[in-house]
């Protein structure tokens, strides 16, 4: 892994994870996931974002192909399946307190966690 | 500013700030402007990343839009520009770090601040 062949762009640790977060919606997934304690499509559907669907269908399947998210079957007949956080997205939480924390700066009448909104 | 309606998706300030860099390479732009002192077009276009012209023009476009940068002419004739980092985007080095810090982590080869690499 010490070489660039790894890589989509180059080694550099930010390009590299843009390549994986680096869209509108993952980070709002990962945002249902961490704090808001959702696990199944319909819930991250039901968001006040209104990711399209087919748009929440590749996201998932990404997150879960990158190891940023489990999928466990709940039911079977018809199959049913959750979406777990593992290790890795829960790694995330720092980046997501720091754009929270952006955003409440630099746009007045964004909603503060715990506060008045 | 205290409803939805000056935003585009929610009042959510992961999903507003992520309407500003949510994407896969305004972060390398800023990446360049605040940690390696890119100045100039030719500048971030030479990154190892290569960034396409026409996609760099829209993002230095929407960079200024947004007031992350500061557009400002250095010669006259031509004309050309230098774009100059705002208090706005010195305040993403927070998030900027603790993506250095999950890339780092999560995938081995990445380039480290300073280190070895």
């Amino acid at each position: 892994m010490n070489d660039m062949t790894d890589f989509k762009r180059s080694r550099c640790p930010i390009a590299v994870t843009l390549d994986v977060i680096g869209d509108r919606w993952t980070l709002v997934i990962a945002r249902d996931l961490l704090f808001f304690g959702k696990r199944r499509f319909g819930d991250f559907a039901d968001s006040p974002e209104g990711i399209p669907t087919n748009i929440l269908t590749d996201r998932l399947k990404r997150m879960a192909a990158e190891g940023l998210v489990e999928r466990v079957a709940y039911q079977d007949r018809p199959p049913r399946y959750e979406y777990l956080p593992t290790r890795k997205l829960r790694d995330l939480k720092p980046v997501l307190i720091e754009i929270v924390r952006w955003g409440n700066e630099h746009y007045p009448g964004t909603l503060r966690p715990g506060g008045a909104g």
